[in-house]
């Protein structure tokens, strides 16, 4: 395991939801202080209040500004840049407060990373009507990332670590390879009618080429990419739909020209099936539901979503705000501490990188 | 468990692919035979070379005509109406002569059907290319059963039958519900290019309530059906799609005013999550990948495809006619055998019904 324990900012995301619950979780995690340096970028009083609700033992350190040594290990620092003071807002409800204070705190965390004051940003969920009750007219995190450090060139990869089978009340499978398995989107919100207008060879060639670089980012040193026909049994040869032989076909083979190990276009039923039992590494999807339904299928809790194409390192569980099951005692940290754990293992690459 | 042991015809599909090997091991199951009074419709020279390359304990009982007293129990019935001679079609490839006696069994089995003398039909897979060459332009069985049925509506299910979860070299997850679950398709060999434009409230709501029917034969008196939205998260309240509103709302809203249970539409990566942990019974998908790479992920192996709308029962494995596995003894039964137990208890609710 590397020494390096990279610094890692945790942005609250909506205190409305349930990111202040997962947080309180997190910061009395041991796994997780063992891994990384943390800095909660949120509300301190929201952190300390369900610390005491849960009865857990980690204790708020809080810091009025961004600043060197902030990553005691007394307790969990907390630092809250936020414009608005949304102390007072009410659970499990759309709030503009929430919204403003949740994008300040994800802004902040980006220029910490930008002047290298962190390795790496693990956001709990925000709340897209929260933030245009702000008057914040982004769809989500992703766009903002993308924004504030200039990248028109971005992706949404949805990550299932490896590990084991669990059974019970919520079972899932885990993906057989070694470096877990990563889904790729060639678009992603947008509806279906416009899907195969927007499929280019270009962008399935970019896709390929940001799953290859992140498994390889991952200690995957030749990824296996599987990549999805867009109709299903692959058109059939034609019969329905030649969305394959005309633009998915000629980007696997240009992948593979680069020296990637690319290979379909697959009938993506059994391809994600095949790539669940280890045959593939990542997988580029051609729209959102072909890579969602498999993956939060078999791992929901599990899966992260990473940020790709982004100077700095992001990852965020695959949840959402949780409205319906806040204060209710019932979120689950797993997602979190997945994100969380992917962060660590890419700042400690990135690390090695620089070395 | 009834008492009633359905007459099941059991047709082998491509001799050229891997139903000779599936059905040698039907023909030596003690469980199956228990459950059924069964009935090949095949080559008893290709079924008697597997039973003995793969050193099974079944005698072939040969008839030369469908007749009252042939399901006995000395030995498997087996029954060869073929207009062609397929003794000598080599494995593993396209064949004109395998595509036309597969065809030729099927009609059989769907006019025993007809005249009452078998209670359903289950199907080992057929080639359709090999139907092509033998000059029979059919996509594959459900359009042939149609045709020979004259039903013009018809549909494809997907079922997974409840069950334990495996783990292991085919690691699957199995439906939490009682009555496992069962998922139809609202459009199904198209391309996704055409599948907005198919879409209609007529064809959302016939396909709930075949799938409400199907599960009442099941014996689930009061079937959960959740619908699928088309587009990414529901289409996000209109921003990406307006489909949910426009077509599939109204087709819930009308199940619901003749007593089904419907609901959605629903994002289809969380529904099928939540249906597996068992909060539907059955699913309607607006196009085949939706519901195909949820269920074979899950239980590649054990899904079973279901014809509905037709006046006699067929069911089969949802898997193709393995020409890269066959003669390696890699063929696996389970897909046949939990088919055929679909098939068992579907006619066993026929009969209750007409008892």
């Amino acid at each position: 395991m590397s020494e390096f324990r990279p610094r890692i900012a945790m942005t609250m995301g909506d205190v409305a939801g349930i990111g202040p619950e997962i947080l309180a979780q997190i910061a009395s995690d041991p796994e997780i202080m063992d891994l990384c340096q943390p800095i909660i970028i949120g509300s301190p009083e929201h952190l300390r209040q369900e610390i005491e609700q849960q009865g857990r033992d980690a204790v708020v350190e809080e810091f009025s500004e961004a600043k060197e040594g902030m990553f005691s290990r007394n307790g969990i620092a907390c630092w809250n840049p936020a414009t608005v003071d949304c102390a007072k807002v009410p659970i499990g409800q759309i709030d503009g407060k929430a919204g403003q204070a949740a994008f300040d705190w994800l802004v902040a965390a980006i220029e910490l990373a930008q002047h290298n004051q962190i390795d790496a940003i693990v956001t709990a969920p925000l709340n897209k009507a929260a933030l245009h009750a702000a008057g914040l007219d982004y769809p989500g995190h992703t766009e903002i990332l993308g924004e504030k450090c200039g990248v028109p060139e971005f992706a949404m990869m949805l990550y299932l670590p490896p590990g084991k089978i669990v059974q019970g009340p919520s079972s899932c499978l885990r993906p057989a390879g070694p470096y877990g398995l990563g889904v790729a989107h060639v678009t992603l919100h947008t509806s279906i009618a416009s899907v195969p207008s927007l499929l280019t060879t270009e962008e399935v060639l970019s896709k390929i080429e940001l799953v290859d670089v992140f498994l390889k980012r991952l200690g995957c040193t030749a990824p296996r990419v599987g990549v999805c026909a867009l109709n299903p049994h692959g058109g059939e040869g034609g019969l329905f739909g030649d969305e394959e032989s005309r633009i998915i076909e000629p980007a696997v083979e240009r992948a593979k020209a680069l020296g990637m190990d690319a290979r379909g276009p697959f009938p993506t039923d059994t391809l994600m099936y095949r790539a669940v039992q280890g045959e593939f590494d990542g997988i580029v999807a051609m729209y959102h539901d072909q890579g969602h339904i498999a993956l939060k299928l078999i791992g929901f809790q599990q899966a992260v979503n990473v940020t790709l194409g982004l100077p700095i390192i992001r990852t965020s569980p695959s949840h959402g705000t949780g409205f319906d099951i806040v204060g209710q005692g019932k979120a689950d940290a797993t997602g979190m501490k997945e994100a969380i754990k992917v962060a660590v293992k890419l700042a400690q690459h990135r690390q090695e990188q620089t070395e």
